[in-house]
């Protein structure tokens, strides 16, 4: 790593740096095309190989079902707010939402401009520290959908369990979790995800949407927001983000080379337990997530003082660990270890707590 | 540039080489962060200074007025074509349109969507192979605002004039010339454009709005497509393409080097006029667009069979001038001479378009 940085960062965040050191190496010329990557027409040969490519890995590594299709979009996760329920909540004009943080309130309250809006779980009682049971969701069999966020970065929550809607279509916001786990797509209508925190550069947005929700688009639906559109042209009804296209290519080889998602689950299992464990044996710390709520991306945690905290965080960018402060709706720290953290940073990041712990 | 080729393509395109060698060089770690840009927190110091540096630059070196707001933006010059009308339609429900391409005519049909569209002018009945005079405009005093699309692409026009149209504002999309001429920013409302021909890799969207505009959005308006939501958070209500951002940030300081805008300019038209001059003198080509409309991004042109074009095509491909290959809509060639383009790629294409035609 030498003069490289272990990032913590909530997103965007760590790329690993053998994907950086390849993309730097073919940036004037990608593989004898006389061009970078980011200079090519998406229309050309040589491009329409990386996006076909990319696509089929993310389909094989994912394992994606033939009935959906994987689109590559922009607008980051934000943009599926709306296109969700343009798309979807024509079917009954209602849905159901439930609200574990910060993201899918937005997304909940976006889809209030589009119909009726049903509130089937909320975790704002305790400021978002766990995660509702399967048992207190309140679903409404007649919603289009039911929409929730599987991995709360902010409050460092994570969904361990995929709920039972019967017949209604789950849609779920992966952003902070996606392919760091071993998903049955099947379970899903759409999983959708900015790519910027696990998987490539911010400015692409990949969603998984079986084929038969799409085309019942509301009629006021954006050209760019149509599901059926940007499936009929696959991802290019216009210009995609091509590096950031190519970018994931790259990292799906890298993700591949370490085992695939499987070879994922089992390290970022392995490197979450890591910091709680040392969380939970330390005197200074405690984490904000509830036991069985706990995320293995984002780790929170905080001291008793406030002045502690800031000098916890100050000694960690010293010693190379950056960006650990916690949102302002949480406070204390934040770690967050996407795909590309190595172990190594989290070890060394374990062995700081636990310095720290002693000497505090 | 040894092992790199010219590349002609319509969008992406070519970007300066030490723009992207500098890219390169501090692809790993961007000036001692320890990190990528790709890596980077939106939110973080470091970031916050290349988008506050590569904004500032764009308003001095394309003199924004005070009263604008430059936006970076996702989703493309198409996303646009919905985004214009949520936000600006309202107004009075009626906007005027001028179809003169492939990218309005797209924008049209999206625009009635939202309220009642009065086709201002079109060139379809010559497959827009010209511009329409101001006289021929047939402006609605009524209009929230008047579309044109400044360079058609496909077509290879481009309006050598902005129109005149009282007190109704002008949007224009200019994806495929921004940068390359001085524009008076005061006699628009919004200006827009995808930067991936003149100005970035693609995945980002520039859109320049007269801030009084802003905050009159349809209700169903989503929320990234809201002008209003983007000004207030800078365009950073989420992640931004920061990739992208960063990059544009390295071709406008390029940009300045050659003397900005205004260098841009004369160096654009000079190059225009060496393929237009060679073109009109040859005994094989015709160029597609009418002399008053011909634009100085894209010259299109042809031979009489569509065999010399192919001959044209191939050969000059193996000579290293590549993507020549017209749009299916227009036939033939078209060379896409954007910013990055050295003067020297289209001299020498000249002299291979001058020994083909005493060749053949």
């Amino acid at each position: 790593m030498s003069d490289r940085v272990y990032n913590f960062s909530a997103g965007p965040s760590m790329l690993p740096l053998e994907v950086l050191e390849r993309a730097g190496k073919e940036i004037t010329n990608y593989q004898g095309s006389g061009m970078s990557v980011m200079e090519m027409s998406h229309r050309s040969k040589v491009f329409q190989k990386i996006f076909d490519d990319t696509k089929a890995n993310f389909i094989k590594l994912f394992h994606v079902p033939e009935n959906y299709k994987v689109l590559f979009l922009q607008g980051g996760a934000s943009s599926q707010f709306s296109m969700v329920p343009l798309n979807l909540i024509g079917k009954t004009g209602k849905a159901d939402y439930a609200v574990t943080g910060n993201f899918s309130n937005i997304a909940c309250k976006e889809a209030k401009k589009y119909g009726e809006i049903n509130l089937a779980a909320s975790s704002a009682d305790k400021n978002h520290t766990y995660i509702p049971a399967q048992a207190d969701l309140k679903l409404d069999p007649q919603a289009s959908y039911f929409y929730y966020c599987a991995n709360n970065t902010i409050y460092g929550t994570e969904w361990q369990y995929i709920p039972d809607t019967g017949d209604v279509p789950i849609v779920c916001d992966m952003s902070s979790d996606f392919l760091s786990r071993v998903v049955d797509v099947s379970r899903y209508g759409i999983i959708f995800g900015g790519a910027q925190k696990n998987l490539a550069p911010a400015g692409l947005t990949i969603a998984i949407v079986r084929e038969d929700l799409a085309g019942n688009e509301l009629p006021y639906t954006p050209l760019m927001m149509n599901y059926k559109t940007m499936i009929d042209k696959d991802s290019m009804y216009n210009t995609p983000p091509c590096w950031c296209i190519y970018m994931l290519g790259l990292v799906l080889e890298w993700l591949e080379s370490k085992g695939g998602v499987e070879g994922m689950e089992q390290i970022k299992h392995a490197k979450a337990k890591l910091l709680y464990d040392v969380l939970d044996e330390s005197k200074l710390f405690t984490c904000a997530a509830e036991v069985g709520s706990r995320s293995d991306m984002n780790v929170t945690f905080r001291s008793a003082s406030q002045e502690l905290d800031a000098k916890f965080v100050a000694e960690a960018t010293a010693a190379g660990f950056v960006n650990l402060k916690g949102h302002r709706n949480v406070g204390g720290m934040r770690a967050s270890i996407y795909n590309a953290m190595p172990t190594e940073g989290v070890e060394k990041l374990a062995d700081f707590i636990r310095a720290f712990d002693r000497a505090n």
